[in-house]
């Protein structure tokens, strides 16, 4: 059987359209034993007209993970393992350990007493806080304290360790990084502290102390790393802010009403490469679908609810985690009459916005609400 | 009498230094004809070896002027003044009408009921509200209500309209601008709103429901302007900002615990022309001297003390407003070992930073405090 | 006699309309006592409906001063007068020594041989070189060589210093600098060298050797001052970028081909309160008249035409220096039908950028064309 | 046999060091039916130490190439085809069609009078001339004629189309795209233009006119894209500022006398996502090894000599084509004592830049000589 170089022919002015022949089919072999091809063989497979992303919409119950990553405590210990995580896996991403896209994420259980060694990568990484007491995180010498629903940064670069305090509860929480962005990029670079675990050289919480100000900055205090300040969004304030802003807007049709976690000090996003949001429906709200390029991971983190992602029906509920993959339909449902839902969500969207890359389209059909995929 | 024209000789090498010769004065009278002058006569004038500013320090007690601010009520309708102002003079600048530098500011008086009619200038404009019940603000659409120590914004070319509602109290506020620079720039435009009144068409405080959440910005929300989106600050939320960046901070030497007012969607002043900050004394705290180009308006939001301004201390209690020139030496101190005291302070340090033209200095002699001229 | 207290008073609604009664004096008299007014005095002459400057069109004929420039290499040393310069006063602008607005601008001749002492100050400050051979002018350890039409820069806080080789002629410049806003703005420091004259330790003209490559530039020399690490703009090349940009290029109305001279390293201006630009006339051109902020200083550098400014009409030739105040109406014309005429220009465009008050207005009569008032 | 999960095990505290056994393995099995896994069986692989890139170094001789590239003018039609192009396979990426990393290269071909249809992508592309006369290249209504070892932009999103005039000759060009980031990002769009061809409606090559004056801007001309304005930039001035470059500089221990092509509106890369840069390797010198993060297409451009890539040396001359992957070791020599030796190269630094992952390390062993390896 020989090889076949006309598969991805369109009968299309302006696209590749060129049919094997003996002869054609030799020239390509020899370019091949010189390191190289013929573009029009290939042209029409890497020059889309539009994205269509390897990785696919799944959701991932808590309850049925939860009893899984619990185990992990009696399997291993955190120094054989470094974290014990059960990360998440997408069916289209399996060879880069990515939940969608280039953005990996976890379930992460810790035992009170415990702290994890202390590390810095190229990867950007945060957590959302599922359950648990006495959770803290330190940042370059930084602690910051944790709760349910708390979200916290560890930026590209900064020494970091996850612990629980000694009269805590065993503590879960979701870890969501860019580490298999950073291996594609071939810049991911991995150190473990000297000390294994660094000082907490700051008072404790000061970064929401000194930058949790809203529209207040402490005077002659310098910034110019290129990530915020403000290394925790805690729950209380976010939800507030969601309801304040809720009375006064009528809120996104595809998004309800959506907040971006930002860097106080520019109003830019919490780190170069991730960034994050909380977003309230309201009882009964159904959003219409859009698309957009970038990659999405949600956490349920308040009520229940569905979204419908490329045609096909999520159902969640509190700290389920479903992801978005880019340029897919989506629209989101709070399923409650009474109550508001809420949902987390990272995202590369600051990658996008970089990189001249950020684009968006709404459903024009059928209301805006995509037909259910049987 | 002929003239001199060697008045600002300096013997330093690298300074003029010409002796008036008859030869000489003549040339200089020949120059004058033509529209012209020999530089070497007003060098060392126009290039002095640091800045002597022609304001100086001064203290308004509000005890002294609250009665006749109250009497412009009696004396002139709202329809005849436009506004009902007691401007603050400062002695080296009655010709611009400026409180200090190119700042004006003033103590306006409103009845329940009033409202001023609505215009927009080139000057920006601030607001800190001093005593009464049901004031409000119009900026824009947007309708902030206000109360004691709230400051709200009045941008350069923003419809804007202040007034006190029906059921509210008599009010007083100190209104900051910069109209001496506009006029000073050869910048300053001035319309009336073509209705007098414009419309309110956004919900009241949607400026603070929106942007005043702390870390979390709205998603979609487009902002380009150059000022701030977020048009009012709170006393209740600053205050507690301050209490708790005072938790965790030493505080500088020079203006104990400081934080400025800013853009949540920059990080940047509230305003391109004039900043502002809220600073906390903490009970006993005296700062160091230290002094910086920039004008400084200054009001006592809570507690009582004394800052000392170029070797002169001025006593300070709640109201009271004083005025500090550009690069004159100033320190301040709490009177109470048991209260803090804030300041309220408002400048035209953006723009000193936009022009590059920031500069600082501390005071390093007898331990950073300066002695008091009699 | 009183004084009187209602001479601004205008009969329109929303501005200040207040009658002077014996009552109201008696208050305004009690108020200057306490170093305060009534604002609804003084509102309309400080708020007025458009810039009214106080500096004057006017033009200074080179044929006119070149002689009393020159006579001042005899009359006074360089070591006595620092600068042997005759400045250009403007009638309106004399108290703050003022060309137009707050730029100054004066005529700086030496003698081969000389070099001024090495200083710096706030003060951003340019020379445009009108004749002679063998200037130089040094900036922070680089050596700049000079001829006609050479623009070079010395920025704020730069060390510079001005000479003319051994070997050249007696050299005539324009200098350029905006001492007067520094002043007014109370930031200006000036200092002496403490050698008096400082080393050149770069290669001389390294400045364009580096900088003046078109979309080229150095990779790993960093640049984080503010201002243009191209310090010299030489006649040659813009000269040629004018005839290349005319080719394609109808021109602005207002102005004919119009480039503006920027840092390289940002696209910005050349220092943060100066702005410059060289324009081309093409035969016989005549632009329409128009207005904006920002006050004007141009010198003809080649050709010759007339300017209209506020309703005057000014002739010029090479080497003529005139002034256009802010917000007044200004066209130009080339007397030429067979050469084209070019105008070098620098401004205070910067600051009313940085500030948010630049405004601009076409003249809608007339064909565009200001009536020529007598 | 049974799956091993303990294969990526490091016996280093604060690395995942976990050994298989029945309990745990059973525990992965299970993990696995969820969408899910144990993070610390692949934590070392997806947290390496540092990048190690799946590309490899190569060289395309063009004397090996170039009959087979001028061979595609008679096995296809541009109509067949789309464009004639080889594209350069590197062995470890031709899974995404890459020379290097995320960067696609390819040699194009075109007879005169052949123009190929107009189209847009996400793809930032630029195109290296090789030989020929007649070629042009139209971005957005400009036309730019083109020569040998002129470089040209068609940035993201532009309708571009490339041609040669009927009077030409035969055309070889280097292409460089990010084909495959777009993809890798699941973020490329591409459209046909609707009328095949776009108008030329600016006149011939007036982004050169307009942009490329060195420290000039046209005033007035707006410019709000992400990308140069100036979309060509020839050999000649090229070459020009190397050799002015090089007469002031020491140049690089690395790289020589390096010039990046720079957008003279910002100072910044031409593009969002690709940088490009010439450099100039004086007679006989032979510069250090570093490695840094981000992917290099180069092109001799002029000379020859030889480069050591990861220990691998690779001997050039004008028109040969070779990579260096992420984080790989490299170093120049001009192999002639008498000619000076030109590399131009492209790159995805803007993307490292953006997104903070530029990282750079000197070969510090061996006098910054790597030893070749056999």
């Amino acid at each position: 059987m020989t090889a076949s170089y006309d598969q991805y022919r369109e009968d299309r002015l302006g696209r590749a359209n060129v049919a094997d022949t003996p002869e054609r089919i030799a020239y390509y072999e020899r370019l091949a034993t010189l390191g190289t091809g013929a573009l029009w063989t290939v042209a029409n497979r890497i020059e889309p007209w539009e994205p269509a992303s390897g990785s696919v919409p799944m959701l991932w119950r808590y309850r049925d993970l939860r009893e899984d990553v619990l185990r992990a405590l009696d399997l291993v210990t955190p120094e054989q393992a470094g974290r014990r995580v059960v990360y998440l896996e997408n069916k289209g991403r399996s060879d880069v350990v990515a939940a969608v896209g280039w953005l990996y994420s976890g379930l992460q259980v810790m035992a009170p007493g415990e702290c994890a060694s202390s590390h810095r990568h190229s990867a950007s990484a945060l957590r959302f806080i599922m359950e648990g007491s006495g959770a803290f995180t330190n940042v370059d010498g930084h602690r910051m304290t944790l709760g349910a629903n708390d979200f916290v940064l560890t930026p590209n670069g900064t020494w970091h360790e996850h612990g629980v305090a000694e009269d805590g509860t065993i503590c879960i929480w979701q870890d969501g990084l860019d580490i298999p962005l950073m291996n594609a990029l071939d810049a991911n670079f991995y150190e473990v502290h000297p000390d294994l675990n660094q000082a907490v050289s700051h008072p404790v919480n000061d970064s929401t102390a000194i930058w949790a100000g809203a529209g207040l900055r402490p005077a002659g205090v310098a910034w110019s790393k290129p990530y915020s300040p403000l290394l925790k969004y805690e729950w209380a304030p976010t939800y507030d802010a969601l309801l304040r802003y809720a009375s006064v807007t009528a809120g996104s049709l595809y998004d309800g009403v959506l907040m971006e976690y930002v860097n106080p000090h520019t109003g830019g996003p919490v780190m170069q490469t991730i960034g994050a949001s909380m977003q309230l429906l309201r009882p009964g709200e159904r959003t219409r679908a859009h698309r957009h390029t970038g990659s999405f991971v949600y956490q349920c983190a308040k009520g229940a609810g569905y979204s419908i992602v490329n045609g096909q029906r999520f159902d969640w509920q509190e700290r389920d985690i479903f992801v978005v993959p880019s340029w897919m339909y989506h629209e989101h449902a709070n399923g409650s009459d009474r109550e508001d839902a809420c949902l987390f969500s990272f995202n590369d969207l600051p990658v996008m916005r970089a990189l001249g890359l950020y684009r968006e389209e709404a459903l024009a059909e059928n209301g805006g609400h995509q037909p259910i995929l049987s």
